[in-house]
């Protein structure tokens, strides 16, 4: 479930668009107007702004955001205000260049986006970069983490909740066989993690708890220093249980020695409108304190307010 | 260009329904009629003519064909009357099945279809068969042919014109090297040719030619018999010159002890309305007979008068 409140009665695209406009002149910045309307507005809302704008002002929304905002409360805005399938297509190539590269960030967008999304991100990401963004990865990766996530970004798993029982646990066998060899990065693990529906994959590995007597991840756990196998396991858990993924994602972020604000950024603005509220929920649960308060003690300013705003803290 | 010939004044959907659902009727079935009609309508066409008899009569049509109809002619008209992306799935369906497993049917659909084609034919499939296309195809194949067909099958190719010339000299460079040490398997030439665009893949090629003297087919051609290095040379042709692959499908096909009628259906009902010809060109020029004749002195019947009026034989 969402976090974003969009109030009951939503002003026009074009009074939106000239409250922006406004918010941009005079003397100084008005951030608070600019939270007040975008952080309030859903993604097709946000469409129709930067094209009402965009035909009124003859300029990009973006570009004049870009110019007036700036560090971790601009890249919040300028992410938040992107087309989700724009945000994920731009986070996917910030990720395969050499300086931002981050094989997570390519993992995450390719196991927790349906296979829909994950489409319309790689249609995206042509018309934005003029390459495909398995290209991308294939070239900015090597070796075990090539092998999983060139297939995981070309995926176009099968949705529907049929689950072939004997299948689950032929697959169960296999994984539990390789895992044992610790051949982890065998092509069997690979192709059932890239290929199989989320279901399908959710009943194999519960079959594989209940005959093998651990949970996969705990198997996969011989080295905990290991990348290659910890990406291996965040794979996992993003295929089944998204929610638990994104909170440890959080939990880091703001736990760590000076938060983590782009991860922070990231998972608020590209989770607000799909899972939020699932994920502040296993936040609460996993760490005694809510996300917001988390939040309120370890950022400050615009940046804080706008994402307050984004994971439903106060009113519309 | 299409060879397919559709007549200037096409009767009604209801029209061609009642014609057909007439041609079922009385003493035996008026195959001819049956030509006249399906042989002569587009995918559209045919897709409203299929609706229109479902309404009118209750009845599938492809159901009905199916019972009046027998051996390759049958699969002439299935296959033809199917939707292109449905006739894809099914096709590459039963390539991936124990029986009937092949490996270039694979190929050829993931090379020789647009990327946004190809992608419509992943859709068909979790349609009609509940599971995804590359599943099946990493499930059903192992070693080198999973390593080249499964990212074959989930490729969405940029498509634009754009060519980098500083990456098509470093990766002929690339492609050579591996093809040098006989690494025809490593995982950069399977990244190169599963990745980059046609036109990027074109040039790369061409560059390789120039550079390193011969064409790289001709490299890769060290084992003749080798079923991995002829799949390989395959997906190469089908990339950059599909008409001649396409040509020396039906060549074999035709000239083979006793015709593949299998290949050759499946070649003029794929390409009937996509490029045939430019396929016939090819085969002539190759083999100084036009495919017409070929296919006249090989085949017989409502076949070959089928096939003949789908390569566009004749008058609409």
């Amino acid at each position: 479930m969402a976090s974003v409140k969009v109030p009951a009665l939503v002003p026009s695209p074009a009074e939106d668009a000239e409250q922006l406009r406004k918010a941009f002149q005079g003397w100084g910045t008005n951030e608070a107007l600019i939270i007040s309307i975008l952080a309030h507005r859903n993604a097709a809302q946000r469409k129709i702004i930067r094209e009402t704008y965009a035909q009124t002002y003859g300029e990009d929304l973006l570009k004049d955001l870009d110019k007036e905002l700036s560090s971790d409360f601009e890249r919040t805005v300028l992410l938040w205000v992107l087309d989700p399938a724009e945000r994920d297509a731009f986070l996917a190539n910030e990720a395969t260049k050499r300086l931002t590269s981050n094989n997570w960030i390519v993992m995450e967008i390719a196991c927790t986006r349906s296979s829909h999304d994950l489409f319309v991100v790689r249609q995206a990401y042509h018309a934005r970069f003029k390459r495909s963004l398995e290209e991308d990865v294939a070239y900015h990766t090597s070796g075990d983490f090539r092998k999983l996530l060139v297939p995981l970004v070309t995926s176009f798993r099968y949705e529907g909740d049929e689950v072939n029982m004997t299948l689950a646990k032929s697959e169960a066998k296999i994984l539990h066989e390789k895992i044992s060899d610790k051949a982890f990065n065998d092509e069997e693990i690979i192709r059932i993690l890239t290929t199989r529906s989320k279901s399908q994959i959710n009943a194999t590995l519960n079959h594989y708890n209940n005959a093998f007597g651990n949970a996969i991840n705990k198997d996969l756990k011989t080295d905990p220093e290991d990348e290659y196998l910890k990406l291996l396991r965040a794979t996992i858990k993003c295929l089944t249980c998204p929610e638990k993924y994104f909170e440890k994602v959080l939990r880091l972020a703001i736990n760590k020695l000076g938060t983590d604000e782009w991860a922070l950024t990231r998972v608020v603005t590209t989770r607000a409108e799909v899972d939020m509220q699932r994920i502040k929920e296993e936040y609460h649960r996993r760490n005694s304190v809510p996300l917001e308060r988390a939040i309120d003690s370890d950022t400050s300013g615009d940046y804080e307010k706008m994402l307050l705003a984004l994971i439903g803290h106060g009113d519309a």
